[in-house]
C-alpha cells in the first residue's frame, strides 16, 4: 500500500483526497491544510472522514480555534508518507517542494505551479513512461489534461500532426467570490498557454489557440480541430473516444444541451459534488474540414485531472512500469469507464 | 409502512424520493414519470435504485426505447400505494388528481399546482393539523416554505403582526436551458405570491413585498422585515433560529459570502447534489428598525421543500396527530439538525 | 434621391433608420411598427423624427393609444417609396413581402428571413454584383456579415480556400428578457448555419464550424481559422484588414479587454446607443498553424449590418455599378473610417 | 460663468463633464486625468471636444504617448478655475485636496472618498441650504443620492419616520474587468452604508437595511420601506413623485420588465451612452403594509449622482441661496423633467 498525503485540501485537494481512497493498492495518510476554510469546515461537520494536518505550526491555532481536529502538523507526518499529491494554491508548492526534499519524499504538483517545480510535465495516457521513478511530476493543467486525452486518442489511433484550439473558459469555480465577469467576454494573448503545453508533452504535434472567457462556472468548452495524419471518418473518431475510459460521447438530443446538462445530470447521478471525471464530447460537433477534423468537448475543471493525478502515483512510485496497465488500474478503482 | 408514489421524478420529485426512502415507516413503491429526461436516465445508470412506472401507456415506450426499464403504468400501481407525492409539471397535477380519486388514493401536490387542487394549503410547522386525514394536500413554494419556517418560527415564540419581505429570486434552476435572463433584473407586479400565500396559511399575519428576478441559479434570497407583538432583540430571534431543526444560522465570517457559498459547503459536505433541507440566515444581516426586526435567508429552492412534503404525507395519512412530533419523526430519519 | 422606408423598428430597423438618415443620395420617408414598443414609445419621446405608419389599419390604434402619432398606414406610404428596407421580426418580412410585389416595390431582408424570399443573398463587398438591379435581396446574419468581411478582404488579397470558426454567440439582446440562459454555455449542432451562409456568398471557400451560446449581451466573439492560397504573414494580414473601412484592429494593451470593452468604448464615444458598424479584430490572437493562420473577431450585433443593408440599396437600385465606389460611398456617408 | 475642472475623466468625471457643460452659467475648463484609458482615448478619437490636463507632470508622458494631447497639468490649470469636482478614484481625491487648498480652491468630491473628505454631506434637495459657501462637498453615493431623492420628496410630502431598504445591487460597471462575481449573490453586513448615509443627510429619519450584489451592470434596485407622519395613500405617493423633476414612474405594462428594460430605452432615446438622470420608480410595486407604503426602485448608478453635483456647485459658489431655485436651474439646463 503506498502511502498517499494530499496538501492542499481546496476544490482539488478535496477531490484528490476522494480519488486516492478509492484505490485498493492505496492508503491516504490524510490531508494538509492552513486555514478553517468552507471546505475544510465541510470536512469537520462530515466527521472528520480524513485526518487533518496543519500545514505548519502557526496553522495550527485557527483550525483548532474553528473546532477542527489536527492531527498533527504537515512536517511530523510527512515521515510517514510516500507521496506528496500537491494541490496547495499556485506557488506553495514550490515552498512545499524543500520540505518534501528535505524528508526525502516524491510529489506530484498541480498545473498551477511553474513548469520548472517538476523534473517532467506528466499526462497518464500521452506519457507515462517518462513520469516512472521520478521524483517530482508536475500534471497538465485542466484543459490541458482534459484535451490531451481526446488529442492523444486519436494520435494513437491514426496519428495527429496539428492542433487548432479554441477555448470558452469557465472564468470562476462555483463558490468563488474572488473572480468573476459580469456580462463580459475577455480575450487572452494567443497562442493559450494550453496549447503550447500540450507541445510540451506532445512535441511531434504543433498545437496553437485562442482562449476566451465567460461568465460560467460548470466547465470550460474547448473547440478542437485536429489534422490527422491519415484520412479520419467522424464515425471513427468517435469510435476512438468511444472506446476510451476516460472520454464519454454525448448528444443533444440525449438532452446534454451544453455545460450545464452535464453537471445537472452528475449531480443527478449522485456523483460527489456532481463531479465526473471523464470529458464529454458533443457527437453533434464532429465536422470535417477537408483533411481535418473538428469537434467540440466539456472540461469539467474540478476534477478532471484526478484520474491522472492518481497515474502520477503509479508512475513516480514505480508501482506499474506498463501504461496501459497503469491508468487501467486507476480507471478500474475510480470505476471508469461508468457511464457507458 | 405507509406505501408512497412519488408523480413526476424531475428536479422536486427525485429529491422527494430520497426523502422518502430515508423514512423508516415509509416505503417507495417507485417513481412515475413521462419520457426519458437527463434525471431518468441518470436513474437508469445509477442502475434503477428506485422502480419506475410510465405516467400513461403512451409513455413507456419512448422510455424503454431509451433503455429504461419500466415497471408499468402509474394506473397499474395506483392500487398499491397509499398515498402519491405529486410533482409533475404544473398543471399535469390536475390531471392526475382524477386519477388519485378514481383509485380513492391521497396526494400531496407542489406548489406549482392551483390551490383549488387541494383541501388544505399545508406547511409541517405552520398548520400541520389542519392537514390532518385530508385527502388533498398542497405544499407552499420554495420560497414559501422557507419563510414560514422563520415568520412560524418568531410568531411562536413571541408572535408576529407583520411581515414585509422582498424576494431576490433566482430565476432558473442549474440545468435549465429554457427560461434565463441575462444581465438584467426582472420586476415582478406586488405583491408577490409569497406574502399572500403566507397570509392563506397564517392568517393572523399581515404580509406584503416585491420580488425582482436574477441571473442565479443556486437559491433565492428573501430580505425579511418582521412585526413581532413583544419586542424582540436581535440575540433572542437569533436563538429561536437556533433551536429550530429546520433553520441554520451562518455568517460572513465563517466564509458564507452569499448563496453560492451555501452550494459550495453543501457539496463540500456530501450532500447529494450539494442540496440542503435547512433554510440558512445569515447572523450579519440583523438589524433592528424600531420595534421590527430585519434579516437575510437563503432559500434552497431544489430541496427546501422536501421536509414539509415528507410532514405532509404524515398528516394526511394520520400517521401522527402531533405537530412537533410529526416534524421532529420527518427530521430525525432525514439527519435534522444536520449542520449544528 | 432614393426614397427609403423602414419597416419594423426594432433593434435592427431603428439602426437602420438612423444609417439611412446619414446617406446624402437616400430620403427617409419613415418607418413602419405595428405596437408601441418601448423603442417606438423612445420614438415619440425623441419628438418623432421619423414619421410612422401602421404596418396594417388594425395597429393604428393602439399606437394612437399610447401617445404615438401616426402618419398612415404601410399600404398608404408605399407608393412613395423606391425600396423598403425591411426589419420585422422573422417571418412577418414573407407576409410584408406580398404587400411590396402588389406595389411593384423593392425590398431588402434582414438575415432572420428564409433565404427563399429573395433574388440573391447579398452582402455589399462579397458580391455586390449579384445585387445589382435585383427587386429583393436578402442580407447575411450579423455574424456572416461580419465574418464575410474579414474572409473576403483576405480572400482578396491573397485568396483564400477555407475557413473553420468557432462561434462564441451572446445569447441576447441588451434589453431581451424573452430569451437567455444562466450560468450555462449551450452547444449548437455543426455545422452552424453562418459557415454554410458563407459558402453561399462565397461559393469558393469552404467553410464550417461550431457554435456555442453564452450569457452576455454585448458582441458574439468569432475565433477564425482561415486557408490563404498563398503564404501569408500575421503582419499582411494585419495591414489587409487595416486598410479595410469596416474592419479595426485593437489590442489588449490598448484597453480592449474584452467585447465589454469594445461596448464601454463605443459609448464613451459618444456613438448613438454605444453602436459601431465595424468589426473589431483583436491584434493579440493572430497565430499561424502550419499555413493557417487565425484570429479572434468581434461582431456588434445590433449594428454590424446596417452599412451592407444601405449598400444592398445602391445595389437593387442600381444606383452605382462598381462595387468598391458604391461600399465607399457608404461607408462615406456613414463616417466610416472612424476610428483609426 | 462659473468656471469649472473636472478631475479624473472616468465613468463618473466623463458625465459631470457633460453636465457641466449644457449649464448656461458654468464653464468646463477642462478635464484631468493620470493615463490613457479606454475613456481617455475615446475623448481623443472624438476630437478633444474638451481640453485634457494631465494630473500631474509625470502623466503628461504617457497621455502623449498615445496621441493624447495634452494641455497642461492640473497644477497649472489650478488658477484658472472657481471650483473642482473631483471624480478622482477613491482614496485620490484625498490627495488632491492638498492641491485645491494650496490654491486656495473649493471642490466637490464624489461618494467614494472619506466623509471627513469635506465640511458637507450634500445632496441637492434634501440639505442644499448645509452646502451653502462651503469650501469642501461630499455627494452621497450613488444609491444614497437616488434614495433621498424619493424620501426627501415623501419627507417634504407628508412627513417620513422611517426607512427601511433591501439594495440588490449592480456588482460591476458596464466594461469592467477588475471585479464581478458569476452565478452568485453577495450578502452584505448590515446595515448597509447607504442608510447610515442618509440618516446623515435626513437625521430625523431612521434608517437601516440589507444589501445583496448581483451579477449585473445596468443599474442598482432598492427596494424601499418607508413609514409616514400621516397617512399616505399609493396614489398620493405616486403623486408626489410624478411632480418631482428627478423621479419618474415607469410600469412593466409600458414594457419596463426590469433595469434593462431602462438601459435600452434610454439608449434608443439617444440619450449619451443610454444614460439618465432620473429614478425611475415601478408603479407596479407601490404596496401598503399598514401605514407603512413600500415601492421599487432603479438607480443609474453611472449618471444619477450628476445633477445633484451641479447643484453642489451652485451651493458651494453661492451662485443661488434657495434650494428650489437652484435645483431647478440644474435641471432647467440638463433638461429635466426629460421623459414626463
Amino acid at each position: 500500500m503506498v502511502k498517499v498525503l494530499v496538501s492542499g485540501y481546496g476544490v482539488i485537494g478535496q477531490r484528490l483526497a476522494d480519488g486516492v481512497e478509492l484505490q485498493g493498492d492505496m492508503e491516504l495518510v490524510g490531508v494538509v491544510d492552513a486555514a478553517p476554510t468552507l471546505t475544510v469546515q465541510a470536512l469537520r461537520d462530515r466527521g472528520m472522514p480524513y485526518q487533518l494536518y496543519a500545514a505548519f505550526e502557526g496553522a495550527r491555532e485557527p483550525l483548532e480555534d474553528a473546532g477542527i481536529p489536527v492531527s498533527g502538523t504537515m512536517a511530523e507526518i510527512l515521515p510517514e508518507v510516500d507521496i506528496v499529491l500537491d494541490a496547495a494554491p499556485g506557488g506553495i508548492g514550490a515552498q512545499n517542494k524543500e520540505l518534501y526534499k528535505k524528508h526525502g519524499k516524491k510529489a506530484v504538483f498541480q498545473g498551477g505551479e511553474k513548469d520548472e517545480i517538476a523534473d517532467v510535465f506528466f499526462h497518464g495516457y500521452a506519457n507515462y513512461e517518462k513520469g516512472l521513478n521520478q521524483d517530482f511530476l508536475k500534471l497538465t493543467s485542466c484543459n490541458t489534461t482534459g484535451l490531451i486525452r481526446t488529442i492523444d486518442c486519436l494520435d494513437r489511433g491514426v496519428g495527429v500532426e496539428r492542433v487548432a484550439i479554441t477555448i470558452v473558459r469557465r472564468v470562476a469555480d462555483p463558490g468563488d467570490y474572488h473572480r468573476g465577469i459580469v456580462n463580459a467576454l475577455q480575450v487572452d494573448k494567443a497562442p493559450n498557454h494550453q496549447a503550447v503545453d500540450l507541445m510540451t508533452v506532445m512535441p511531434h504535434v504543433d498545437a496553437t489557440g485562442l482562449l476566451v472567457h465567460t461568465p460560467i462556472t460548470h466547465g470550460h468548452f474547448i473547440s478542437v480541430l485536429a489534422t490527422p495524419k491519415k484520412d479520419l471518418s467522424v464515425e471513427d473518431a468517435k469510435a476512438l473516444f468511444e472506446a476510451h475510459d476516460r472520454i464519454r460521447l454525448v448528444s443533444i438530443d440525449q438532452g446534454f444541451l451544453g455545460n450545464a446538462s452535464i453537471f445537472k445530470y452528475a449531480r443527478d447521478l449522485g456523483r460527489p459534488r456532481g463531479d465526473i471525471y471523464e470529458v464529454p464530447v458533443w457527437e453533434d460537433t464532429f465536422v470535417k474540414s477537408g483533411r481535418d477534423i473538428m469537434f467540440g468537448m466539456h472540461i469539467p475543471q474540478e476534477s478532471v485531472t484526478i484520474p491522472e493525478s492518481i497515474d502520477a502515483i503509479r508512475a513516480a512510485m514505480g508501482m506499474e512500469t506498463d501504461r496501459l496497465t497503469a491508468v487501467g488500474q486507476t480507471n478500474e478503482y475510480l470505476g471508469l469507464p461508468y457511464w457507458r
